[in-house]
């Protein structure tokens, strides 16, 4: 039995990774950290774990979690899994954190776009950018997993095989992303209220947003070279999902068969990535509370360019699903084990 | 392993029972019904089971089906079953009726809120009534369940325990009951179109909702005498969940200790159905996804009144969960048993 | 040129305020109070008056207002305006007060409800109770009018005439009221955040909403006596409208024709309530963005019961719409000045 | 008094010409065109109009409306108006057509992405663009005005003014949209049923929407050459609303306060058009019910581009707020009568 801890357990992924828990076979949640809400009932949180979880909430403790447990998930804000992480705590368990702190590997690029100071970069070398589709192997051997961002997962998987092939110029690619309002997370702000999210679409963080340099470099590695893009988050009026768009120039002409072929080669034999038939285009809500990710492209002639989607649900292979696929791999469980999750529709 | 047939698989409720049944470890879907798109693939009517069913749509044949499998669900509409079954096809194989052919014992009730003719009143005597927490040994010996309706289960379960016990009197109950839009259907209809829900509350079938006689049927066994009470059905702007919000006057001062008794005792075993803490009030979000109806109740000694709350999600415990439950009865399985669906929040 | 002020303009009701006398050709908005947004722009919290409002927030200065203008609205919390109110202000403007401080005659209810002290109680005997149709001669004598609140409203207009009438029993009188979520008001709390507020429907204040008492108290004066009725109001994923669906017994047989001309007679000659033909029932998307209320009935004589509904935009003849009415009675306006909403639809 | 006569009065565009037009002092509405209903009471369809219009549905006879009418709105499916026009009708009276049959000048293009025949080219070559910001003196003296999409006018006045100044390469723009579903029509589609809409985005269309040719033309008059660029409309779960969000390559290095002042000069005295400022992006929501599109930029020096957005009401400024701003045009009355409609928020 693996025992794990969750240190920001109330949060929307945190909620996301108990309720993905509780059907994993081989897990037993042994730790309910949230700071705020220390010594009150879980469940009285949330009340869909009614009669589901019996336990209290804790305080984030770290070094004490690394005695009682094997793996300790961070779904907090980022900083903290930074701040409390050292030598010790990894030797005697695995970490695999759900904020940004260890995605990227240069520090400097990570102080300038999140604007405070790392204050554990000794790990970053070791650390492993948990995208288990590209991944799988290194992660195995990890210590830390850098689980990837919501946006970064969507915007990769489904540029990957293109950027990999050369088949698009990576500097011409525009993301054009759209999330559901629990990416936002839990925190009470106006601007997340029901009444000013309803009915409503906007861009927000226009050339700014912190997941641009993490998909600028994932993207980097499949190319061979730094690249620049343009990345653009929308909010949208639904709870779960993400949905990308993305375009890009063609460096030659292809058929569809052609760029089919690439997609079924690089994700025909992944569990978790479908690759939809010829001008189906994805939905979110064909992948709800589901740890897949949809992709399929459309080629332009009249452009030259391609455009590229994907979707996926935000809080599962965005965040919580792919962080159980991470536990999996480290601790040589099936891949799927807990993720074996039917999309819901509608 | 049960071989399982579902005719009217590409409604909203078959394809809930296509959801659930993926995850019950004993059953095996071998008939996809579908009068509406013979031979298309399943997966592309509901694309969120793209590489999780391959199977194409087949007619109605029950006959033909009988053969096959040891279990039909019919999620159809009213009139469809009973004209279809005969005692050949119940000596081969189980049947469980999502729609409401065999749920009103009496032909003349059926037929007066119905406005049709019933087909087949020959069955309707061995028919059991598949609310499971009430009639649990009936059903396990039955052929022919009547799966309760939504509205139903949401309202009986809610009230049973202080109409059995006599608390409240039964001809006083008016139950306000609140639906997400997939109760309504896949049907292309104006009325249920995105922009006519969306940002919009009604009430419809006022006085005239066909669930009305079978809430007043069950509770009239519950309390020994025929009832009548005041049902109000309203669409709101959600896809699933349903909430009763149930008035009755009391007959006798209580407290709220012996209330909370009363429903403990009733419902303190049963899986599925959680009597909530003091003053916490059933949210359909709370069950989403999940075959849990959470109860709770307001004592209101200012009218002498007891205001009943019940919440379930309409596709699970008010449909789909439903037929599975049974079916785990009807075949001695586990009753839990691809049922162990943590509700999803957000 | 009435010259009017707001103090709560920041609140959806002050921002509804803002929109209505915007188009009211015979007044202008001379002070934008917003206590936590002093000195900002007020287009600045509300993008949709870009352009269209050009002033900075002011602070809550009634003493200094009450110089500058010839009415005040208070769109505060409950308190507030009591707190503020005096005799010298009174002499200098009128004031219509969107609180709950004037509503109620008996400063000991009103205590026992909002759990505070009552700073004003000297002004109570005057304040009068802002529903137009049925206080009109009395508005407008006033100096203080106590707009009502939006459930309060809605179910005295929907009921009004057959309690009056003596046709149904006051004290069967069971309210089930759902509600938009602007009604909660633009507080940054958790409780309102998209993600919990979507997808979801729920009871509050059950037993205990402060509404109550109101609706009581008027529906007593219609009757001639003192009555006790039930209310629950229900949160509903929807940004506008309140949909009432109140039960009464019947205190003697009457036929559709009889209903129906008690309400044209009550009603017929009101602009703003409309009573939809038979067997249409109300809905909040039919009203919205209007200061229109849609009400109907429907008999059931199995019950002998009478289900009543009726419908209304909470921010408009819930809130600020109303205010505005009563602005108009008390300068002489044309009653619908300002008023000629026509409905969104979609 | 302007006579005016809708055909496809029953349509979402439709019903909100009939929104705008009762608040139009200077016009009155004589014919409610809707082949579906013909007979029925308008306001049956749109119970937001009862006691408002008490008109029945008419016949789409164009030739006996001509006889009645100054200006005809066809709010129809393309093919419809070019079917009917004739030199009779023009000469009798002035035609807004808010169907696609005007809007492009070459025939071939239109057959090629409408697949139909065009039924009169023969009134092409006089039809003017009803974009009234841009052709505004063309508009005052034409007889037939074919008003843009929806889509087509949020993209072309938000690209307007850099392309015009040659300071974005038109070859390197991509459109990506957003719509809520309102744009989609009436019409009882299973793909627009709430439950489908509803938590859900996609892309559809892609690279073969009908409104792709009609940018194309004329953002190439505004760069003096013919331009291809890449456009991707989203459905978005809300009712009303679109959202452009484009991207281009800068020409030349330019500075914040360049391109503002470019877009102030372009649009500092249009009513419609509101440039935001720096740093605040367009949401829906701001607009909604109005005619206003709001429109901002933001400079990405990292990748040498500029996003442009732009959010308008597809059924207002995108449909019957801009015929009705044509019809003011077109009749010399003020160009904002009927439209000083103040967005409604929340």
């Amino acid at each position: 039995m693996i025992r794990a801890g969750i240190i920001g357990a109330t949060g929307y992924a945190g909620a996301e990774l108990v309720r993905i828990l509780l059907g994993h076979k081989d897990t037993e949640i042994r730790w309910f950290g949230s700071r705020s809400y220390i010594d009150q009932k879980y469940a009285s949180i949330y009340q869909n774990f009614f009669q589901l979880v019996d336990a209290a909430c804790m305080d984030d403790n770290m070094e004490a979690l690394a005695d009682q447990v094997d793996v300790i998930f961070t779904a907090t804000p980022q900083g903290l899994c930074a701040s409390l992480v050292n030598e010790g705590i990894l030797s005697k368990c695995k970490i695999i954190d759900l904020s940004a702190d260890f995605r990227l590997k240069d520090v400097a690029v990570y102080e300038e776009w999140y604007k405070i100071t790392h204050k554990a970069p000794e790990f970053l070398p070791e650390a492993v950018y948990g995208l288990c589709e590209i991944n799988r192997e290194d992660i195995k051997k990890a210590r830390l997993v850098a689980n990837p961002g919501c946006y970064t997962t969507c915007s990769i998987l489904t540029c990957y095989p293109l950027v990999k092939e050369g088949l698009i110029d990576p500097d011409t690619l525009i993301i054009d992303a759209k999330s559901g309002t629990s990416g936002a997370g839990r925190g009470a702000k106006t601007d997340n209220l029901f009444c000013e999210v309803n009915e409503n679409i906007k861009a927000y963080g226009v050339g700014t947003h912190r997941h641009t340099p993490e998909i600028e470099e994932q993207l980097g590695y499949a190319c061979g070279h730094a690249i620049r893009l343009s990345f653009t988050p929308h909010l949208v009026p639904m709870n779960r999902g993400i949905l990308v768009t993305a375009y890009a120039s063609l460096t030659r002409t292809v058929s569809y068969e052609e760029v089919k072929e690439i997609y079924d080669r690089y994700y025909g034999k992944e569990t978790f990535i479908r690759v939809l038939e010829k001008d189906v285009f994805p939905q979110t809500k064909w992948v709800e509370g589901s740890n897949y990710v949809d992709v399929n492209f459309k080629l332009d002639p009249r452009t030259n360019r391609v455009v590229l989607m994907g979707a996926l649900d935000n809080l599962v292979k965005g965040a919580a699903g792919q962080a159980v696929q991470n536990m999996n791999l480290l601790f040589g469980c099936r891949e799927q084990e807990g993720l074996d999750l039917v999309p819901m529709f509608p």
